[in-house]
């Protein structure tokens, strides 16, 4: 536990630098948590400390705001218990390693904080941690009990994603103009924040967030963004944390309507919750993840009569997607929502799925010059 | 089959656009097979045609250009053939798609060709496809039959990856200043050929390729490419073949060395040996993808020794590691290779493989700022 000190005492070789004021905020929190256990320790108390709970049961729906809470609940984590003491010495050593990112500027991902904690207990036989499945929920644990982002803790995922489209923004001092982008576009980062990335000029009326980079590819090259004002965004699946922050900035800061074009599936339609409620694991970060006003444009279960598609399209559902269909269909928030229970069910009576790409089967480009316009027009989404 | 006719007849409202060098050639290639195709079948002969085999047997490896190059074993596909027909039909329902693609000079995803000829056969209950996995051999045969590129026959697969760097490129007109592309990096597109992407201004002196894209943030951060003249590049895991056809164009055009920096272990290895040599699957496109000049810089075995690592960085080597080892170890092209098989018998005896966020456990930034600059300079790779 020779590491723990290093939390409350500065390191004599550490470069004072000027720290941004999110930083300062979080550094405080840190040193704030450390001298807790400090005080307690001197004091001849118990080191302990509150963790609020990540669970289903302390999981909040907030009708009103539209978003998934964390509840109340917490959990303590002492010191002196056999059970709890390793996790008490692991959120220790997470907190050391960020408060060192934080005062040296840098950032690390997921793996690398865990190998940086990773070493055997002088004098034992016993590992700080053994894989990194241990060490994420701990990350996680700080973010709840310190109140900071994952990206606030300088600490990042795989970055997936890119964009185009009708703005302007400002990545660590250099300009990105997303209209000239060619076909690649802007890599999105993992960490998006207001003081890495800034918007500067912004022409586009809404964003289309598509699922996939290969349909991604079919709408820039189509030049769709140019010819229907928007912005252009996609998150290779599911969409990591850094693509759905910045989708809730450019909703919140900008005002633009999100427009999600996903596949008629149960995984389209989880992706689509976590987008606008968030998600379970990370209800405590709903509030700068989720985007209640988010809208699911399509594809839709009525589109195969609509659009008079082809058989070609239909995909069948398994028992599995008509298990998870049904598990959405009971979510809170689709619960009490007319809309989706009827799309839900259309989907389930139509005993199929369909693919965003399948729409290729009445022309290449049927679903940028034809299918997202019209429905754009005539606002036909779900909310 | 009445789709074949649209090979040969040109569509009557099909809008004249002047085809690219690139394009022409593909095109005229794709008129010749079913020129070919028509000619047997009108002079009463059965219409057949030469596919060249993509199998282990069929590939040869060319130790003077140093890459894995495809045999000329051809197998015969006949239309009156019970077991060949199917495929036949597949065979020219693709070669159609690849006609439309071309003359509208629009692009589509493996799944996008898949749903384009997915239906059934009129009067029959006979599908032409079940599903991608069936379709997706068939466009390879095209490739190969074709001698195209699958770039060429304007068809791409998920993109990934990104890179930022002292270079000037291009895009579809638009111009990429890789050195100000701030934390996101430019987008690697899937299809990166000549026509769409021009090299414009280049000071850097190499490229560093790294596996992931947590490892290039570090490197990115660190601004890397800046301090050392160079382009940094990541592919996201295995690198796609628009990662793998880029980095060959910086090789050959820009003569750039290409770098790699992967983790030491069968996977690491085995990426590196695709980037050099190619793979045997993709063996017809060898001589568009394989970079024989390529260097493996690290993580090497040695490197728990030499760089004094902790016993953190250690991962045991699974049985199944330590097959696949002594299988890329037997691969004929590292087989007379004393470097490397000294390299594989090290890992080999140390136990365990090291990745390259293992060097976090040194320091923060140690990677970028020694063990990258000090190999760099004494020139210490494996070729």
């Amino acid at each position: 536990m020779a590491k723990k000190s290093s939390i409350v005492q500065p390191k004599r070789d550490a470069k004072p630098r000027k720290l941004s004021e999110r930083d300062s905020r979080t550094l405080s929190k840190l040193v704030g948590l450390a001298d807790d256990v400090t005080k307690k320790a001197l004091g001849g108390k118990e080191p302990k400390l509150d963790i609020p709970t990540r669970t289903k049961s302390n999981t909040i729906w907030n009708r009103k705001r539209g978003i998934l809470e964390m509840g109340d609940g917490v959990a303590e984590r002492e010191l002196f218990n056999l059970n709890q003491a390793k996790q008490f010495m692991q959120t220790m050593l997470h907190a050391s390693t960020i408060k060192d990112l934080i005062e040296a500027d840098k950032t690390s991902s997921l793996r690398g904080v865990f190998y940086k904690a990773k070493h055997t207990v002088a004098g034992t036989k016993e590992n700080t941690f053994d894989d990194q499945a241990e060490s994420d929920p701990i990350l996680e644990d700080l973010e709840v009990t310190l109140g900071s982002l994952r990206e606030e803790l300088h600490v990042f995922a795989e970055n997936r994603g890119a964009m185009v489209g009708n703005i302007t923004l400002v990545d660590k001092g250099d300009e990105i103009d997303c209209r000239r982008m060619g076909s690649g576009g802007y890599a999105l980062p993992s960490i998006v924040e207001p003081d890495i990335i800034q918007f500067k000029k912004c022409e586009a009326k809404f964003v289309l967030h598509v699922e996939k980079g290969t349909v991604w590819n079919r709408f820039n090259e189509d030049r769709f963004w140019e010819k229907n004002n928007c912005i252009l965004t996609h998150g290779a699946g599911q969409p990591p944390r850094g693509c759905r922050r910045l989708l809730q900035r450019l909703s919140h800061e900008l005002k633009l309507p999100i427009i999600c074009l996903l596949d008629c599936d149960p995984w389209g339609h989880y992706i689509y919750s976590v987008i606008k409620q968030g998600s379970i694991s990370l209800a405590f970060e709903s509030s700068r993840l989720a985007i209640p006003d988010a809208k699911f444009l399509g594809i839709r279960a009525k589109d195969y009569d609509e659009c008079e598609l082809s058989d070609a399209v239909k995909i069948d559902l398994s028992d599995n997607d008509i298990k998870r269909a049904k598990e959405i269909a009971a979510y809170p928030w689709f619960e009490g929502h007319k809309q989706w229970q009827r799309e839900i069910e259309h989907m389930l009576k139509n005993g199929f799925k369909m693919e965003v790409e399948a729409l290729i089967t009445k022309d290449i480009s049927y679903v940028t010059e034809e299918y997202v316009p019209e429905r754009l027009k005539d606002k036909d989404w779900l909310e």
